[in-house]
């Protein structure tokens, strides 16, 4: 058995999983929004205690633990540096060591999107395909990259699809810079452009709804709940984000040409299959290969998919595997 | 001895290399504005002939003439199909095996930004990276990408980093989508604002410097004159350009992150180092890795980096190549 754990900025989803990758437990809960990072680790160390009771299994025994993570990773060491949207994470912090302290087993820490992608690519939606795009609409817009078969990381820093500029001098984005998807799409820029609109006056319930489901932020549920009521603000918001995914994603696949791709994370596992086939129409007029554009998917293991690529990178012993 | 043509919208270049990749031979000849596929083929005929007998060889005797061509290719057959920019070049022409037969010997085929991308990262300033992005700014926007010391093709149509969308709703592109990067850098398309900004009163001797030269269209050279000549409004467009490139560049260095950057095309060849020194700098406000860009460098082989990349489609015997 390994466990796996995703470490996002609203949730800790832990897993633990079988040799052929069938989930025999799992937790989640919520990342603490104060404290420092040892209170994160202790969160995860915790997920994965009830994770691996479900699953019969001490924790000391398990293979390993892998940990999906945002922020800057060095995976030797397993700390992870400047992570965003996590309490007081901005230095470097041992996380790899402090959950091997606290669960008895070995760690192996990579970057969250990639092993989204990678638990797609070996048992999900990516199967049948050598090159994929992992688009992950959630706080941020990530991208996973893989061609013939393995992840494409470039210089450590490929796939960052919300940073593709859809509009020159266009709003300012959470990474500082002007007219990247992400600016329009991400679930934080989102928050920031319903609030400023409330504020001048556009009339929306997104926040009403925030306060009565005891929220301090636009969760995707809130879009979603705001979708069903009609709201204006949240439909035209969404509209702009779909834009600039759908601009932002066909000039990747311009670049790119993959086999497929693959939409998944938080906003656009909730928003789902509709808003998948809206960011697929709004891709068609900026894609090049229009006439044969590659398929374009939901993510099947959704919101497990991180934990689960997460376990993906802890590597069985070949007898193991074959078995 | 191998011979390579680059067959492009304004000229044919041939050369004859030897083993060790040296010109040996070359024939630059107008790409004819009439006619039909068979006489851009004779033209390319007799390129090689006289490239071939600079270099003091049969046209027979060549281990192979490689072409490097606009258009879709199938590089089984030989043919080229729906090549822009080439007269009455809609349908498809078995251009391999007419070559073959005017000059008695084998041809490959491949497309034009491949084989000009290949020759940088064998011959050129590419020779010290694994991962590479060739920027080809020319009558269009052309880009190579080379992953792993090998070409990445996609599904057969990745690298088309002229159709990027930088501007939603953007400048309407020759290709018939709007905000793309060629639609405010390509040769074609600069030519086409240029002409209307003129019509509608703007200034520019750039149509008068065509005249003098003799040209029916603003070609590479036309445009550096009129920036010699302080042309304000050739310095707008090209500053529009660039900016253009710049996002352009930058986002998909933001989805690949590859090693370096080279910079060829007529235009990029031509208008030069200061060019790619304001690409460089437009880049750096959308790039992700600003704080650690890759290297952005000038084409080394010239504008005769096609015609080589072209010849090096002629694979040689182990023992030749060795020798």
């Amino acid at each position: 058995m390994r466990a796996g754990i995703d470490l996002g900025g609203t949730k800790v989803q832990a897993v633990v999983i079988d040799d052929d990758g069938r989930v025999q437990g799992q937790e989640r809960l919520p990342t603490p929004t104060k404290g420092d990072p040892s209170d994160v680790a202790a969160v995860m160390v915790r997920s994965v205690k009830t994770a691996a009771e479900q699953a019969g299994v001490e924790t000391a025994a398990l293979a390993g633990v892998g940990i999906g993570s945002p922020g800057v990773i060095n995976s030797r060491r397993g700390t992870v540096t400047s992570a965003r949207n996590l309490p007081n994470w901005e230095g470097s912090f041992a996380l790899g060591p402090a959950l091997t302290e606290g669960l008895g087993a070995p760690t192996r820490i990579d970057n969250d999107v990639n092993v989204a992608t990678q638990a797609e690519l070996v048992l999900g939606a990516g199967r049948p395909y050598r090159s994929m795009l992992g688009v992950f609409w959630g706080t941020g817009v990530g991208g996973g990259i893989v061609l013939r078969g393995k992840p494409w990381l470039g210089r450590g820093g490929a796939g960052e699809i919300g940073h593709v500029c859809v509009v020159i001098d266009g709003a300012r984005c959470p990474c500082g810079r002007r007219g990247c998807v992400e600016a329009y799409a991400g679930r934080k820029a989102l928050e920031a452009r319903a609030r400023h609109r409330h504020d001048k006056g556009h009339k929306t319930d997104l926040f009403k709804i925030m306060e009565k489901r005891g929220r301090d932020r636009l969760t995707s549920g809130v879009w979603a709940r705001a979708l069903e009521h009609d709201d204006k603000l949240a439909h035209k918001l969404l509209d702009e984000a779909v834009e600039a995914l759908g601009a932002g994603v066909a000039s990747t696949l311009n670049v790119l040409d993959v086999d497929a791709v693959i939409l998944g994370g938080g906003l656009g596992l909730r928003l789902g299959d509709p808003y998948r086939e809206k960011i697929e129409k709004a891709m068609m007029p900026h894609l090049f290969s229009s006439d044969n554009p590659p398929p374009f998917l939901m993510a099947e293991l959704g919101d497990l998919g991180g934990a689960i690529g997460a376990a993906l990178l802890i590597k069985l012993p070949k007898a193991a595997a074959a078995a």
